[in-house]
């Protein structure tokens, strides 16, 4: 049975919460927020919790194994750090970091520690994804050739960073998932409409080896929630919509022609689609449930996560370097 | 009546032969292109219209009063000159020209013979367009923040030109039409994925003035067709799906706002959207039937267009950025 | 603070303790089921409440004030009659009984004992029912004409009552809610594909007063799921899509016309719609949350549920009615 | 090349007359209608074609191979026996007649005269009818089991028969061609709402041999325009919309399972669909094209039209039922 903490009881640690506490082999024991009121929501549900708003208590606990991290961005790395040098093992939100060297500095010392630190990359363990994923991994879309992701929101959900760190996170985690390209160089767009330096809605693209290239669109101001990617392949090529609940995966039988005839190029025109397609039936688990089970397994047989500190940092680097790039409008910015 | 004479029977002028040939004011006289089969084809359809494999014989022909151009772009600056030299009015395909400066000498040109031309962005006379038109005109958006386009095909439709040439052509127009905000610098992403110096996939961002911005995605590779786009105000926003058979326009009653509380954006954070949603009923009329009707009346009244050779001319501004851009990875061009 | 007994955790008990659970008026004290395994679960998230296999236990507990019975609806006369002849209000699962005389028979005891019976005909709770309710009562739609229903499911759900028990009567009590017009006749076609006398696949009719008329297309039997209803006016129509996660709701400005020109027929012939579409927002609350609130309310303050032992007798009536019609593929079976 | 003459240049006539004007075997000679300004909008676009108030003159003519009828129901009877019997072979809107015996006697008749008659119903030569009709035809479903549509409209559109002769008559004809059993009683159901005796919305259940069912819904009095078509199998199950522009068929590889246990049956129930699905790429050929060419087959090689005569009958014989069925509030009448 894996004891674990809980740090921050806001958006999303009830979720956590919720998961940890019906996983059959992670015992929930602490949960810590400076919020009363989110206390009393904990304490109605799990009763039995222990509640502090003092996070020293969770490193000094010795009964302990895993701290899980759900606090804002610019708070991780302290948390992190403090929680592996007091020998537990880490589950933190994404990003794992908001400074390239930092996640550089957890995953030496977690290395040093011998400890499991885990990036909630929760889209990563979406039976959505996973399927993709099983998909390329049979090379049934023959090479991939791009990523092009939308996903956009209604209104602001947080006011302390641009919206490629909150949306295009995920779309860079998915894309380094399913194309683990090394990544040449980005260009952000968008302007700060409301003159506060914080860039709502962007256009992000990554070059990547290869001449493949990722396009990510994202905003926080759009009147509905669109959430739809397309991979390109070769040989075929898929859309995943996350907003459909049947149909999340379509997977067309066609993929990108080098070098169509003209006859090809006139009868794709008068046609809506080119090819079959087929929508594979998607595992119906609940993403965080899943990723419970894969923390535990990570800590119990000394294995790395799949969304480990490392998978973490490459979304951390894309992000750092969209940052410089949007100030640029769009001037490319080289990662190595 | 007018008497009109096309040049170009490939794609797209089959659909002018039977708007002109069906509008009461307009008699199409002559068809002209290169292709025997196409001239068969037309004389089918057109028994009594005069055909030839010459354009020469157009500009030569004195009982013409117009022109209409549907030729591949590069050879469009010289048939449009020829033609306004001839005293011909000139219904030209879009972009009017590939160059800054012969979008310039044409618009001199026609002033000068005081002849119409009229460049044929179709989009502009659709019923949706110009229902958002009328939307806007009325003030009910607000102050206009963002244009947000995705416009992605399947297949490869052009061989000789980039696909923003193709299709961000038609955004550039609408946004021009709903936001005619002077422009300042031009950000292009994509790759040539063939080699052969062609982009078929792209991210265009536009800057313009008041800090307000238009993205454009466009494609070929695209296995879906999605036509999608967005129009932020502060008051209210517009989802445009040009797929939607029965609700193109989509108004929610939602606008950009600059400062939200903390407590709004946490009820936003649980809603699938905010606000309710209008779509109006939009007129059923074929655009080039309108477009048609409007380009007479220009003649008939001396009147510019609403797709002037002025109005083409700031596609091209774009379009010609966009290409310095996209070779750049995406740095910013000026555009003045 | 109301202290309830859940007899039943299957398939729907687990939602209703979760609501009762976080009702701040509603104490859940006791949950009875005769499995060992579901106990467990129950004990697994509701640590300290009191879980028994005899249900008899909560008829003789005289510090509950309520019973909730979400088991088989050959048991709910039954269990419903001890739990009013011990003292309790009473929350039934839909529908009622499974005979007329049942209802009846419920509905005189709770008056004399002058108890609370609500049926749990949830969807009159949800935000959508509710929201289209308010609508209807502010005369928006005019005379209503008919009601039209689609609710198709995958697989089979049931083995012991028809689908028209099972899903029919989400519509029978949702159109009576909407349009409570004295019913004159039921007519339902379908067969026993399976020749075990249960008819998984339905069309119903209900005749009612004012030549108005209900259709309801009821499957177990899709390989989709399809929730669509029309509802139609003399002024305006609305259509109903429960699995539209953002516009559940959409208000045509378009009624049922009595007389149609000539002119109209064929202006209508040439559009996918006619008029103007409207949907409202709508409010994202649970229905079971609002419905446990509505109990509360009507145990406190002695007053009826909107779904009252008489709004289930109403369904009652017309399920036992198409059961008979069924018999004789579709003849007509008067009600009174 | 097959002279043909055509009846009626109303609302379905123009369709026609276009697709004989473009096909290479086919030579459309005559236009016949009694309304001037009709044939004048014919002139416009066929100025070869010769025109006529007077049908007569068509029956005289004996360069004519063949007549079509685009006329009301009530008059088809009168003119294809005219027709036959004038030595033409026959195209007839669907219905083919509005009488039993009258469809009878023209089926005789052109037995005897050795006359090709073909009723135009259309949707059989669809690509999305004849691929599903190849996908059954492989045995791809199973056995069939039951075929479920709805069809429905926005306003009236016509005044002289009943929704189920203008709309159901399709379902009809495409439940025929993919289930050809032998009917045993319809049940219809629905109300004149305008108390003309015209019924604008109905349900249609049509019992068939092997315990099948179809069902139909359909009406002229809804604010959008839905027509989904159900197919289940044993083996799979189809969804056919033919309002989606890309992917109108799609499979579902779940069929109708006998005996399900009770673990599927709680699997099912937390699912949004169960298998994988597939949607085959449909030729976008104009269905009334392929129809054209089909008569010009039948006629030049004496063979037998897909809609022959026989198979409008059985069509006629499911109307005739349900409009008396109509009458007694969806009392079955017997069909044999």
């Amino acid at each position: 049975m894996i004891n674990i903490g809980l740090i921050g009881y806001g958006y999303w640690g009830p979720n956590l919460a919720r998961n940890f506490n019906s996983n059959d082999r992670v015992d929930l024991s602490v949960i810590c927020d400076f919020s009363e009121a989110r206390l009393k929501a904990a304490a109605k549900l799990y009763p039995s919790v222990r509640l502090t708003n003092n996070a020293e208590e969770l490193f000094e606990n010795n009964s302990l194994d895993a701290i899980a991290i759900a606090t804002p961005v610019s708070t991780h790395f302290e948390l992190a750090k403090r929680a592996l040098l007091s020998g537990k093992n880490v589950w933190v939100e994404k990003p794992i970091t908001d400074k390239v060297e930092q996640a550089i500095e957890l995953i030496e010392l977690s290395e040093k520690l011998n400890k499991v630190i885990m990036v909630d990359h929760t889209f990563i363990y979406t039976g959505a994804v996973r399927k993709i994923k099983e998909i390329i991994d049979k090379g049934d879309l023959g090479d991939l050739i791009y990523y092009d992701s939308t996903r956009i929101n209604l209104g602001l959900f947080q006011q302390d960073v641009d919206v490629i760190w909150d949306l295009a996170s995920h779309d860079i985690a998915i894309m380094d998932y399913f194309m683990p390209f090394k990544k040449t160089a980005v260009s952000a767009t968008g302007t700060d409409y409301y003159g506060n330096d914080i860039v709502p809605k962007s256009l992000l693209t990554v070059y990547m080896e290869n001449n493949t290239v990722g396009h990510i669109n994202v905003s926080w101001l759009s009147p509905v929630k669109i959430r739809q990617t397309l991979i390109g392949g070769t040989a075929k090529m898929i859309l995943y919509d996350d907003n459909d609940p049947s149909e999340k995966i379509k997977i067309y039988d066609k993929g990108v022609k080098l070098s169509p005839t003209r006859e090809e190029l006139y009868h794709i025109k008068v046609q809506y689609r080119v090819g079959d397609m087929y929508a594979p039936r998607i595992e119906n688990i609940e993403a965080l449930a899943l990723e419970t089970d894969h923390f535990a397994d990570c800590i119990l047989h000394n294995e790395t996560p799949i969304t480990s500190a490392k998978f973490g940092l490459e979304v951390v680097k894309v992000l750092v370097a969209s940052k410089e790039s949007l100030k640029l409008r769009g001037a490319p910015i080289e990662i190595n």
